[in-house]
């Protein structure tokens, strides 16, 4: 088992971070040996992201995955931009072709399959808590689903706002009272774990008042919020699921197989270690 | 024993070919095993020598090796252009220092070293058989090193007589009568092995009239012609010290790390294995 030899056949795929880390590095290498594929993947980063995108493209880079700060500065440098970039203006994957180089964010694809599969209704509220890149894919993917009606809560009035324009929600910078029938939260509060318990990104009263909690925080995926909206018998999405998505739907983009949840799962925890 | 497992920080080195082969790959890889390093290789085409080159430097690729058809184009393309590849207006090495890329030609630098280390006298004359870009290497390093008088033998007029032009020496398209101090031999001729022992590159008079015989065909070492040469008792220099040193002295420019003769002449049957 594991992946052949290198060779002049073997394909690469990469990253374009500012800071990069190594779990897309171990992701992927994890899994190409997994499934025995002729890939290797490696984490760059680069201070002239044009070059860089040409380089993918004349050295037949098979996949390329984007980090801050480059999801939007390479839209102009691809061939093609899927829906799932335009909707959101940010890339973070590109997939070469013979040269041609299409561009496409797994990160809004896995929000709109959970809403599928979460079963969110289209005449549901929502409040989204954060108004980064996160909170705009998860945003994007609920009003392209319907989700007409929602407040993004966001202390940075500026961001908050501008989101909220783009998505034709309400602003309001903090949550308050309002509730509504699907809580999201797109900030890194819970990533201390239960520590911070003390700190929720939605109190005891939001939360008992939802349909659905989902908290994009994915490690740890059972976050205070979760435990709360657990405990009170009201329906999670978990941030481990929307990793866990956007990295399959990735990898198959780069290598044509998809991995199965158990497999990404796996690579996960190894690639987080 | 071996390289670290792939990470954020491992060194990508590559080679540029419009046909690429294994043999890079799998003489670097093998030597990065050997020497625990934290480089990977691999060989790539590519149709845009420009943006792949400019993809180099953006990308951090620490190391370039570059083949036909791009050793010239590269030129306009770096920074530094050392006198290895201005000798010869041709490039098969580019080693990237944050950004900042530095041409050489270790071909040229391989048989530099060889003649000091057979002590090849400058007043020597020699014959070059052959006029491609191997033949321009190892007669500008003849010529760099004094040896003024020569002929270039070839049946192609127009690259014959170029190279003889370039290097000062005159040009014949056969070897004829001719003889001289050092014979050299730049043609694939030999590449056959025994079963062509026939087809020499030099004869039994012009090779016993040599001091010394040079065969620069690799593979097999043990060509006909310097079967030849050893059997008359003339001292060799064969293909694979060429091979050998010039491997070495690019493999050192990449990592920082020089191989030892025996680690070299190892991965070298392996890549060719």
């Amino acid at each position: 088992m594991g992946r052949p030899p290198l060779s002049k056949d073997t394909r690469l795929c990469m990253s374009l971070a500012a800071r990069p880390s190594n779990i897309g590095t171990r992701f992927h290498n994890h899994l190409y040996d997994v499934l025995e594929l002729d890939f290797i993947y490696k984490a760059f980063t680069t201070t002239d992201i044009t070059a860089a995108i040409g380089g993918v493209r004349a050295l037949g880079i098979r996949g390329c995955s984007v980090s801050m700060p480059f999801k939007e500065d390479v839209i102009a440098l691809v061939d093609e931009v899927e829906a799932s970039a335009r909707a959101i203006n940010s890339v973070n994957t590109i997939v070469n072709d013979d040269g041609y180089l299409r561009a496409s964010n797994t990160d809004y694809l896995a929000v709109q399959r959970l809403i599928d599969e979460h079963d969110l209704a289209a005449n549901d509220t929502v409040l989204i808590r954060g108004s980064g890149g996160m909170a705009s894919a998860v945003g994007a993917a609920f009003r392209d689903h319907g989700l007409a009606s929602g407040i993004v809560i966001a202390r940075n009035r500026e961001s908050g706002r501008a989101l909220a324009d783009r998505l034709g929600y309400d602003h309001a910078t903090d949550v308050g009272t309002h509730v509504a029938d699907v809580i999201v939260n797109v900030t890194p509060i819970g990533m201390a774990g239960a520590s911070e318990a003390s700190e929720q990104a939605f109190d005891e009263a939001t939360i008992a008042q939802a349909q659905t909690v989902f908290d994009v925080v994915a490690l740890p995926s059972e976050t205070p919020l979760i435990q709360s909206a657990r405990a009170a018998g009201v329906h999670v999405v978990t941030g481990a699921e929307v990793i866990a998505l956007q990295a399959a739907e990735q990898f198959e983009r780069y290598t044509g197989v998809r991995p199965t949840a158990e497999q990404v799962a796996e690579a996960s925890a190894i690639s987080r270690a």
